[in-house]
């Protein structure tokens, strides 16, 4: 369900994503939607996921993650990737994904898990506290 | 657990897979699998994968899949592939992986249920009977 | 060198796209102009990239290609992906590539050349009429 | 041309690495054969690509690339993926890549330069001793 704490953006599914039965190959759906995460927080957060990952050495590795595909996305067709944080924890966050056609079927789902952890040890760390009042901004109050 | 059901292969992490973390990108891993499973149908099918998928056109779509990462594979790292047969139904296969470390740590472990599909339709049909016969050998006897 | 025949889109270098040198890995490059290319098809002939290949069964395979790679584009960068028709022949099509950096740098240049083929027989056709007339409006004068 | 220089590794197009013709994505080639490298150099330097790479911080980064697709691999197919040292110098070696199919007949060739650089300045050195001996090992005589 769609609603003011959702951040969505419209795609099209490219030939480069397709496999011989001419739909979406499976895998590809983990990179848009980490692509999806990506846009998510370069809008939310200063410095954005680059500045997170690649300058603050913040690692966001996915624990666990759980998906439904319920119906096909074909070669040219534009859906909306939408996501939106189901619970926050102290050194978790977790997403809930959906892919969503233009005709309001819903092609897949999912529930991602992603921990925070320096990338120079790769253990846990707390989230930083810019990006849990960014987070927590983003999330529905209940969140 | 392996045991003389599983299937496996030894593989290296390549460069290609991994991050700007220096460890394999998540989604690799359902694009490793999806090999894995490939090369599986190919030792236990007359025709193999290919044979399935793109001469008789039967899809083996993958509708639920849950995953947990519980250690980071490294670029240049030895793992073992495995999998197994967890259900057989009438129109799904549910398969247990798992990514172990020459270490025996578990990198990574999924459930994933394919079903079969016509590939001119995209709807489900039963399991192939040859199919079906070569997964209940492969298969353990309470699968 | 931008004309008014250039079609070009804007792009940011996604995680999902670097390596662990925290730059682009090169064939990155070939995806993303692939997926530049179809935008631009889209973008000047009605049915787009997805009529042609997926109704039509027009192949549109790569036959020779010639890259540089000059400058490297790093994760979290906005780039210009840009591409122009260099060449237009009975049977193929041959594309000037540029990605262009903010700072005006080129990074990668590349000259490709693309035959249209039949895909249910794999050998070249002559480019159909309505994407050479497509083709010649959206290329200069001289080419 | 096959000589007792060449590395070589037979290779199943995977599902994975096709497009909706059914027919291997043409970027895929040059993650094929950036896997053959690191293969290759895992084979002639002691310590590896990821010894190279990963921990003497040692890059090497395609700087020019020229590819011909001369034949369609298709899904399914076994092919052999060859490389030979063409050229030798100082800050720059030089390959020439095949895939040939079971049938001998060459699929696409490409002749790739890769420059080594520090991975801390992205800028050019001098080819590391080890490598150098190890290259000119593998090279023939005249390269």
């Amino acid at each position: 369900m769609q609603t003011n704490h959702t951040f969505r953006l419209q795609h099209k599914i490219h030939f480069s994503r397709c496999d011989p039965a001419g739909i979406i190959f499976y895998p590809q759906y983990f990179i848009l939607f980490n692509d999806l995460v990506e846009s998510w927080i370069d809008a939310i957060l200063p410095g954005g996921y680059q500045g997170l990952i690649g300058e603050r050495r913040v690692g966001m590795p996915t624990v666990h993650i759980e998906s439904e595909f319920r119906a096909i996305s074909r070669f040219g067709e534009q859906v909306w990737l939408e996501l939106e944080v189901a619970r926050l924890g102290n050194r978790s966050i977790t997403l809930a994904w959906r892919c969503v056609g233009m005709d309001d079927v819903v092609r897949m789902s999912a529930v991602q898990t992603i921990v925070t952890t320096s990338l120079e040890t790769h253990t846990s760390i707390a989230i930083p506290e810019d990006l849990r009042a960014a987070l927590e901004r983003a999330a529905p109050a209940s969140g």
